[in-house]
C-alpha cells in the first residue's frame, strides 16, 4: 500500500537543481543522476517518497549514496545501479532487508542515488537526510553525530567489485577505509550503510529535505520564468543572507585524496565593489572570509548561485569571470549542537575558530531540535 | 580426532628458519610471529599440522595470511588476532564455518599466521601453501592461478576494523581493493580468503612445504651446531645453485604503493672476485643479473644466506657490506606452468625476458605436475 507521493519528471527537474544548491558547491552535479533516474520513470520505475513521520518503528532503513570525488563524476559515468549493488551486499552482510531508503546527503548527486536505487529495488525513499546539505565526508551525517553504529556498511562500482565494511573501530575509520576504496574504485561508488530502525531515523534524520529541494528547484525554475531575482527566492525560502556578489577573479583548485581542495577569490560587484573575499573548499564551500573577517563557516550553508540566472555554481565549474551570488544559510539545528560541532564545525576541518552562526531569516526558524539533542 | 601432527617449540624455531629462507628476502621476518606462536604454546593452545592427504573432499579450507610491506611488519606490532579476526569476517560472509587453515605463502612470516590463527579457533592447518615461497600480491598463490575464486576475502587490523571484499571483478581486483584497504589499515592487515573444498586444496596447493620449512631450518641450526656449511646443507634440501656470493656494495630501496622496491649491488668474493651482480627487489629478490646476462628470475627462488651463519637476509635488514652467498633454487612445477607463469613469471612483473628455469639438482626432482595442470 503505497504511503507517500509518488514522483513526477518535473519533480525530478525540481529536485536536481534544488540538490544542487544546497550542494553548497560540492555533492557532485545531479545532472547525470536526473537523466537516469528520469530515464527510470519512462520506463515504469516508480519513486515513492515518504515522510518521516509514515515510518514505522519497525522500518529497516538503509542511508545510501555516492561516494568519491566531485570532479570524478562528470567524467567517470555510473552504471547506475552502484548504490543498489551496495545495498544488497550490505543486507547480505546484516541479514536485514530494506523496507526503504534514505539520502546520506541531500545536496548534489545524493539527492538522486537514493531514489534511483529504490526504483531498482521497489522501495520507498524517506523524505529527510543526514546532511541537509552536503560534506565531503561519511561520519559528517546527523545519524552517525547522534549515535547510529555506519557498520556493516558496503561500497560497489560499475566493474562488479563490491567491498562490506564489516566493523570499523569508529566513524573516522569508517570513513578512511570507505574513501580507500572509493578512490581504487576509480574515485566513484555507491555506498550504503548505517541499517537504521524507523525510529532512530525519525530521531537523527534532518526531516524534509527532499521536498525542501523540491521547492528550492520549484522557487528557481519560478523565478525564471517570471522574470523575478532568484537569488532573493532562494534567499527567502532558506532565510538566509546575501553576504556578497562578485565576480570570480582566481580559483586554485586540486585533487588530492579523494577530495577536491582550494580556494577561489571574488572581487565585489555592486554595493559591494571595491571589496574582495575568499572561499576555501573541500568539495563543498567550507569558510567565506573578507580578509580576516569571517563571513560564514561550516556547518552553515556557503552557497554560489550564478547572479543572472540563480544556476548553483560547483566547485567543479566554477572559473574565473563567473558573476556570482554569496549566500550564507543558517544550517538545521541538528548541525549546530555542541555534539554536532565536534564533527562538521570548523575545527572537524582544521581550522581554529570558533562556529559563529548565521541569523535565521525565516519567518518560523526552526531551532526546536537543539535542546533535546544537547540534552543527551 | 587428531589427524596430523602437533607442533613442539623447537618445532616453531625452526619453522619460522626455513620460511624466513623461503621467502627469497620478502614475506615479512617470522621472528615476532614465532615469538607469538611461541606464547601461545605455552599458554596451552596446540598448533596441529595435517598433510593433504587427510582432507576430505567435505573439508573447508582458507588460505590466511598478513599483507602489507615488510618494512612496516618490524615496527608496527601486530596485535595477534588480525588473521583470526578476518577469518571470522570472511567465515559470516560465507556462511562456509572453516575446518582447516592453510598459509597463502610459506616464505616469510605467513608461514606461521595460519598457525596463530588456527591455535586460536582449534582448527588444523595444511602441510602446505599457495607460492612454496613468497610472493608479493595476493593473486599470485596457486590457489588463484588454478582457478579457486578469492572472494569472499576479508581483512582485520589490530584496531578492530575488518574490510569483506565480497566480490571483485577478477583476481587483479582483490589484489588492488586488498592492497588498499591494507595500506590504510597502517600497511599491516589479516586476510583471509578463498573458501576452498578440501579437493579444491589437493589439487591446487604446494604441498608439504611447512614440513620443508621446519626440514630447512632444522638443517641450517644443525648444520651451525655441527660447524658445517649451512650454505650447502639449504642448497642440498632445495635441489638449488650457488648462483653468487660476494659482499653487499650498494643498496637502494623505497617503500612505494605499500611495496618494497629497489635493487642491490653485490661485489663478488673468492671464486666470483672480479664480477659484480644486480638483484631487482619487489617485496621478494625477483631477478639476479650479471651485466646483461640473468642468473635466475621469478618464479624461481632467489635466496640470499649470510655467508657464514646462513642466515637468510631479508629485504628490510639488508644493507651495504653484508657478506652473502646468492642461491637459485627452481620454483615448485604448479608455479612453472604456462597458467602460473603469466601470474608470477617475469612478464608478470613487467620484465620483456622469458623464464629460463634453473635446474633441479635434487636427487629426486619433482615434475610430475606440470603436465597435469598444462593440459587442463
Amino acid at each position: 500500500m503505497p504511503r507517500g507521493r509518488f514522483l513526477t519528471e518535473a519533480d525530478l527537474e525540481a529536485i536536481a537543481l534544488g540538490a544542487a544548491i544546497l550542494g553548497t558547491g560540492g555533492g557532485g552535479n545531479p545532472y547525470l543522476g536526473k537523466l537516469r533516474a528520469r530515464e527510470l520513470l519512462r520506463q515504469g520505475k516508480v519513486m515513492e517518497v515518504i515522510s518521516m513521520d509514515d515510518l514505522q518503528d519497525s522500518d529497516t532503513v538503509y542511508e545510501v549514496g555516492g561516494i568519491g570525488a566531485p570532479m570524478v563524476g562528470i567524467e567517470k559515468f555510473e552504471k547506475g545501479d552502484e548504490c543498489l549493488m551496495a545495498l544488497r551486499a550490505v543486507e547480505r552482510q546484516s541479514g536485514r532487508p530494506a523496507t526503504a531508503l534514505i539520502s546520506s546527503e541531500i545536496g548534489g548527486s545524493n539527492a538522486l542515488e537514493p531514489l534511483i536505487a529504490a526504483a531498482y529495488a521497489g522501495l520507498p525513499v524517506v523524505d529527510g537526510d543526514g546532511m541537509g546539505r552536503a560534506f565531503p565526508e561519511v561520519q559528517m551525517t546527523t545519524f552517525m553525530i547522534y549515535g547510529v553504529e555506519g557498520t556493516p556498511a558496503a561500497l560497489a562500482d560499475e566493474k562488479g567489485n563490491s567491498v562490506v565494511l564489516s566493523a570499523t573501530q569508529d566513524a573516522l575509520w569508517l570513513e578512511r577505509l570507505a574513501r580507500s576504496v572509493a578512490v581504487e574504485m576509480g574515485a566513484a561508488a555507491g555506498m550504503a550503510l548505517a541499517a537504521m530502525s524507523g525510529a532512530q531515523v525519525r530521531e537523527t534524520a534532518i526531516p524534509g529535505t527532499l521536498t525542501l529541494a523540491q521547492q528550492l528547484g520549484e522557487a528557481v525554475l519560478s523565478a525564471r520564468a517570471q522574470r523575478l531575482n532568484p537569488v532573493q527566492q532562494v534567499l527567502d525560502l532558506l532565510g538566509g543572507t546575501l553576504l556578497f556578489q562578485g565576480k570570480v577573479t582566481d580559483v586554485d583548485r586540486r585533487l588530492t585524496g579523494g577530495f577536491v581542495r582550494g580556494q577561489v577569490q571574488i572581487s565585489g560587484l555592486d554595493e559591494f565593489r571595491n571589496e574582495q573575499v575568499q572561499i576555501d573548499l573541500q568539495n563543498e564551500n567550507l569558510v567565506v572570509r573578507r580578509g580576516q573577517e569571517i563571513l560564514a563557516s561550516v556547518p552553515d550553508l556557503i552557497i554560489l548561485l550564478d547572479l543572472e540566472s540563480g544556476e548553483p555554481i560547483t566547485t567543479e565549474v566554477l572559473r574565473f569571470g563567473f558573476r556570482v551570488a554569496v549566500l550564507g544559510v543558517p544550517a538545521h539545528p541538528k548541525l549546530k549542537t555542541e555534539q554536532a560541532l565536534k564533527v562538521v564545525g570548523p575545527r572537524a576541518f582544521g581550522y581554529d575558530h570558533p562556529f559563529v552562526p548565521l541569523p535565521d531569516h525565516r519567518a518560523v526558524p526552526n531551532e526546536e531540535a537543539v535542546h533535546v539533542l544537547d540534552s543527551r
